[in-house]
């Protein structure tokens, strides 16, 4: 069954192959956007030593360099900066720039952020502006837009297909393999008039939370090069946070997409399976494996609620047209949901404070507290505590072995294939595991089954046949942004991938001086080894406490399979609750 | 991991479990419903004989018994003959009848139905007649219906638990284990006020397409004793085709809703995964075998298009809230579908004449035609023919392998466990096979997957991003009605299983003598091996062809995924032309 692709005299060891990766990506920037040295601050290593040699690296962050290093001019940052989705739609359609103005001045900041980052996997500048160009000319000739996005810079994670281009997904024996068709994301973003102006960089196999691999080296956090950018959509993240992109896809399983949108500030989106193509990204795993176990799923990466709206209204419902992997989907609806003979009611939102498994940190309990806070000073909103329901906490496991069902052999064939080592993030678990028999598969989605069928009580409160929450809040991680290779606690993302809740990542505020002391919060017993790994996270005899200063805190929102509209308009309310919080603050300081 | 339940010396053999369950089932009769034996026609065979002697009914039809036998009383009659759903419901809600009256009258009329054809497993006569007691008094006392189906009578396949209530599946081994609790489905019905007046017959181990057990025997086809009843719904399709209950509800993994409601003269909607809660239904079968193949559904049959709208408008929308298995859903919306940027445009119905494996017999393809025309006619439709896409042959034979991932090991395992022999229909084939490997399975969901993703071009008419096709008319299947035990060519049905495509079935016409010349429509080569056991139900020297008289001749209707309302809204349209088209005939002759 399995066909080892062991490496060869005649094979090319990584490092050769890596370095002609490495040079084909250079020769994708062109020398007017590469960074005059001294915009780059000092302390960035080599691709090699960024995996390796990780710990070296200072705060630093790269957040304002694309404002100040000379390469974007006053147009092109007013074209990147003074826009949100639907505003840069409209003074495109109104001719106010040109397509490929808007284009140019987006893959020119994308080659900048990739230089200050290793965002980038596959720059697609001059196959983006040959597209702007001719969108110029239908616009030019026909006066209409071609499309609901007619213009609309795009990324995409590597691991989406475009003809003519790899994807690597991070594994070296992959280059060098280019896609004989696109994605039908893509086929369905450019239908719209979507411009594709790259693709963003993932770690090793996919498989980790820390972008690093031997094609493309480490993606590094703009906000503080110590801290992790998450992963597995973390070139993604890093790209959409320094507005580099105005809206990247990401894929989750274990939270892919949600995590580095926490580690990078910005919002992530993870549907339920079915309303974004994902098709074809099964490279390095059993064919058929996302079908039988747990499938994961595409989603935006964006800067603001609306544009989550912007980008999803027009994907929704055209998605079951262009991949056999998806569903009927409309983009509007009531919200709450009640049903045709019950009475209008509050929004109710509850409060899932821990995954039962590991306790948050002070700083997470204290930032989920304040959004329910807000939530209960908002009219309209109730706010309902939720006992973290039994069940819960057996998701992860079941869904820690459903991603693993086929032992990763196939995986380890490729790495082996060409002698590539492990990154550090897979080296302590990524090991060859036995493919589970059939029976023992369907004992698990048995099992997955029972937890879906118990928790479909904590939206109803057991009232049995009425929905009486409509969304839930709760952590994204039980940690802060970490520092880089030591997110722990996946399971408060992958439960949501098991039960197939669409669940998105809001954040709320950065961590405060104030959230740095020591808090009775962290009394309770240890609940396990998860739990103790977690909290070496924030003991001062393990972790200096102030590397969490200014990080991003952001919550998930999640509500039943499905129900994706009803997840915007939940993020809506809460997202906006939380600015009018903050909005009071200030007010009250003033 | 097998747990063989071997008969041993103190295990009692299946006749003595037979025979207690027969009397059982006996004892749920009142006396006062028996039914005279001057009303019985001749020629019912013993239970055993009715399984292994069933070439020696004779051509009965008892359709009409229930009116002459003098078991039910003019108002009985009435209530049971005068109806569709809504109908009954209105005239329940302003008390012109008892729902005691109207459970009463269906459950008499089960029980001659039953006595006639075996049709079904567990009568339910005294728990339904206690709850429309109960039903009584809430409508008295708050002048309200409990919901929307009060006092409904409903009837179920063995295969959905009530408390208390045995659930077979025509297994002998699983006689005397009543259920502990109320299948989801069975929540639902009951929450919305409707009365489950009993569960209905189906095959041994529900693999088979005649409803035929060594624990109830086997049920016989009312409008004619030679023809089969169908499977695995087999009771069911019988029962509502007697008017002994106003909707039952059955399951489809092969065809198992569409085949008995073709072979009964009745409606069958098999809806996507999901519409109507399914769980609970796994017993002989691995667990998560479902999930990890090819999920079966549940769905109704009934006597109406109207009546399939009135069940599944209410059950729909809160299947979600029931059972973990179901996603949200509404029941309304625009037909034909199309994105908001789109005109309005004419109902487009494909006509799809043919699996590509088994050339329909002649009468098929005649009734198909005949229905297109009459479409062609209707204004506001557009017809158009559908070559049999390539993908669309290879359907068959990956549902087919699909199905039996688990070798049929844990079924074996408890028909051996009290020795009964398999049924005629499941001898040829059933047997102990190898569990799948997983990456067999998983071989098998990725060929599955591209023929999802070929046979989306079949809608768009390889348009690409538009739907050009709004639903397709099929055969149910490649041969009329046939006698029992000779039903050939479940392809028909399965493949839309596999593609999970909602499919209905709606009853033509029967079969006239002028369909039984021999046409030229047979002239074409034999596609293979299926076709040609195809052939022997038409071909002069092996069936004698006048036995199909009579026999209703349906037609298939299909949607894409998930679009359940559309395929409704379909089946209202095409039902109407081919309506109106007798009607027009009828006037004709005048």
């Amino acid at each position: 069954m399995r066909n080892p692709t062991k490496m060869t005299d005649s094979t090319p060891s990584y490092p050769a192959i890596a370095r002609r990766k490495q040079a084909h990506l250079e020769s994708q920037i062109p020398a007017e956007w590469k960074l005059p040295t001294s915009s780059i601050p000092p302390g960035m290593l080599s691709l090699e030593d960024s995996i390796t040699k990780a710990q070296q690296y200072q705060r630093v962050n790269v957040m304002g360099i694309p404002r100040t290093c000379g390469v974007l001019n006053s147009t092109e940052l007013e074209i990147t900066e003074n826009w949100d989705i639907r505003g840069l739609l409209r003074v495109i359609a109104e001719k106010r720039y040109t397509t490929e103005d808007v284009v140019r001045a987006f893959c020119k900041r994308a080659a900048i952020a990739h230089q200050l980052t290793r965002c980038l996997s596959e720059p697609l500048f001059d196959r983006a502006l040959q597209r702007a160009k001719s969108l110029d000319r239908h616009l030019q000739k026909s006066g209409k837009p071609i499309g609901p996005l007619h213009g609309l810079p795009v990324s995409i994670k590597d691991s989406f297909h475009v003809k003519g281009v790899d994807s690597t997904t991070g594994i070296v024996g992959l280059a060098f393999q280019p896609a004989t068709e696109n994605s039908p994301l893509v086929d369905l973003l450019e239908s719209l008039g979507a411009v594709i102006i790259g693709k963003t960089n993932v770690p090793q196999t996919m498989g980790a939370l820390d972008s690093c691999n031997y094609l493309f080296g480490r993606t590094l956090n703009p906000l503080n090069r110590q801290w992790t950018a998450g992963g597995s959509t973390g070139g993604e993240g890093v790209l959409i946070a320094m507005r580099g992109s105005m809206v990247g896809f990401g894929t989750d399983v274990g939270g892919s997409i949600r995590v580095p949108a926490m580690c990078n500030g910005i919002y992530g989106f993870k549907p339920s399976v079915g309303r974004v193509p994902y098709r074809g990204q099964e490279k390095g795993h059993m064919p058929g494996k996302g079908r039988v176990s747990m499938q994961a799923v595409a989603g935006p990466l964006v800067r603001s609620v609306a544009d989550l709206g912007a980008i999803m209204e027009e994907i929704v419902p055209r998605a079951e047209l262009f991949a056999e992997d998806c569903i009927p989907g409309r983009w509007q609806g009531e919200f709450p949901f009640r049903l045709p003979e019950t009475q209008a009611r509050n929004v109710t939102i509850g409060v899932l404070r821990s995954d039962g498994i590991v306790e948050p940190l002070p700083p997470i309990a204290r930032v989920l507290d304040e959004v329910a806070q807000a939530l209960r000073r908002t009219p309209g909103i109730d706010v309902v505590e939720i006992p973290v329901p039994p069940a819960f906490t057996k998701c992860q496991a079941v869904a820690g072995r459903l991603m693993i069902v086929d032992g990763g052999n196939p995986m380890m064939d490729l790495i082996e294939g060409t002698g590539e080592p492990l990154i550090p993030w897979l080296q302590s678990w990524m090991k060859r595991r036995r493919e589970l028999t059939l029976s023992q598969l369907g004992q698990l989605q048995d099992q997955r089954s029972l937890l879906e069928r118990e928790l479909l009580k904590m939206w109803t409160l057991n009232s049995g046949s009425e929905r009486r929450i409509d969304a839930i809040i709760h952590p994204v991680a039980p940690h802060p942004v970490p520092e880089i290779d030591r997110y722990n606690a996946v399971g408060y993302t992958s439960s949501f991938v098991l039960l197939d809740y669409p669940t998105g990542t809001i954040p709320v505020r950065p961590v405060r001086e104030s959230d740095l002391e020591i808090g009775k919060e962290m009394d309770a017993p240890v609940l396990g080894s998860w739990d103790k790994a977690n909290r070496l996270l924030w003991n001062e005899q393990t972790v200096n406490r102030r590397v969490y200063l200014d990080s991003p805190l952001s919550i998930q929102v999640i509500t039943p399979k499905q129900r994706d509209y009803e997840l915007f308009r939940a993020m809506e309310i809460i997202d906006r609750a939380v600015k009018v919080r903050d909005g009071e603050k200030m007010a009250a300081k003033l």
